[in-house]
């Protein structure tokens, strides 16, 4: 399998986390990168309307918005703020031009799953009509089982096409993150029904390094770790998708270098192992 | 569901990792404790036949030894020496009186999974003469997909029963471990299927914490974290398992306390819980 084409790299902004949005935009652009991911912090008091603007005139196409979700909770209070603040997105999402909101979908901990799983699908059903008006897609993003206490519930990627499936609109789908995904023995035949559902809204790109030492902030860039991304690829692309492979990495090890520095180790990681 | 009976209690010596396994036998049994599951370094040094009698002679019952396994290997002069450590773990459970071996089953970062777990099952397969005449059974563990790239292949109950059928002897069963599989929504089915396959070999019970902070060394004692204790040993006792529930955590926390006031917290953390 070839290298993944530099007109289908995307970089989420948390991946270069201590540079301001604007300044991400322009690095990014002058990188070659054709596409990015805003996480929602980054919008901390900007004019969300004119910083998309500032995003397309470096000619750089919005993939998704990080993130909404979270929507179980132990009341009916908790999930109606839960709501709330997906619809706040949602609006956002809007604004900025951004065509699809990535869901990391909650969890509570020592409620059943069930109950969350529950919650979740209620959740995603009751934002149907403003993901209409807004002409917003949603993605479920099944998270790695080590999430499952307060995280996500919908864990495997046969989780989240079930949802879907039982969902059934064709603004809601799945984005598939290989960090989540890739032990699954299912996976290859979850990739392939994702694609029939018409439902593979966007596929995230990283790697799992040996040893891991945080959960959350230690990922590896592609060909750190023991991910076998082009296999993966292979799949989603048998699978039809021809969006951005979409750079996510939480990193403390890589934040704290020189991010002009990361921004070409991640362009040439992704041409050697995406 | 009823607590526990305490006459199901057994502990790991990794839970009292401190104390010396003639200590960790004097203390269980005078705590009531009736099941020892005995990991292979506290034998180091010692007549591993007159320890196995030290334990019987605190009315300990020799619940299992912990651990074989690790097959994969990239050589195949490396999977040779995995199944010579196998062999040597055989005879230490037939010298000390142990029934049961648990394996965890080991991965080659990089190496494809289901490569790893070819040489998973074919490495089992190997072992059947030894067991045989060893009259030692072994117990495949299926760990967390958070392990899968270097400590196991073999990620949910489902792929561990899949490896019993394939295998086929009575000599080879499953360690249901809530740690690793209480996130599986296929967990139930699969213990069902494990009880019909007459291979549910052994129960370990702990608890998740939220938030973890080590990948390993992190455990809840019951109680602590998330997992639906009752719930799955309901699960587990209509699927027709008799035997001992295993309190085995590994946490830095829990180890560096008082080890006699610990083993007083595990004991009611068990009838409150389990």
């Amino acid at each position: 399998m070839s290298s993944a084409s530099l007109d289908n790299l995307a970089i989420h902004t948390i991946t270069t986390k201590p540079w301001a949005i604007e300044t991400a935009a322009t690095k990014f652009a002058a990188a070659g990168v054709k596409g990015i991911t805003v996480w929602r912090d980054t919008l901390n008091g900007r004019d969300i309307a004119k910083t998309g603007q500032l995003l397309r005139d470096q000619g750089l196409s919005i993939v998704s918005l990080c993130r909404g979700g979270f929507f179980p909770g132990a009341t009916a209070a908790d999930r109606a703020k839960a709501l709330d603040d997906n619809r706040k997105a949602i609006a956002e999402a809007h604004a900025l031009g951004a065509p699809l909101i990535v869901l990391v979908c909650g969890a509570v901990p020592g409620q059943p799953l069930t109950e969350s799983r529950k919650q979740i699908q209620d959740g995603i059903a009751a934002l149907l009509p403003d993901c209409t008006a807004a002409n917003v897609k949603l993605a479920i993003e099944p998270l790695h089982p080590m999430y499952a206490d307060s995280r996500s519930a919908v864990n495997t990627l046969g989780q989240a096409n079930d949802m879907v499936e039982a969902i059934k609109s064709p603004l809601i789908g799945v984005a598939a993150d290989v960090y989540h995904l890739w032990w699954d023995p299912a996976l290859e035949q979850e990739i392939a029904r994702c694609g029939r559902l018409k439902a593979l809204f966007a596929y995230h790109v990283c790697d799992w390094r040996t040893p891991t030492i945080d959960l959350l902030n230690d990922r590896g860039l592609m060909g750190e770790g023991c991910i076998p991304l082009r296999q993966i690829r292979s799949w989603v692309e048998a699978a039809g998708f021809k969006g951005f492979n979409e750079v996510e990495v939480f990193s403390n090890r890589l934040w704290a270098m020189d991010q002009d520095e990361y921004l070409k180790r991640i362009v040439s990681a992704y041409s050697a192992h995406v």
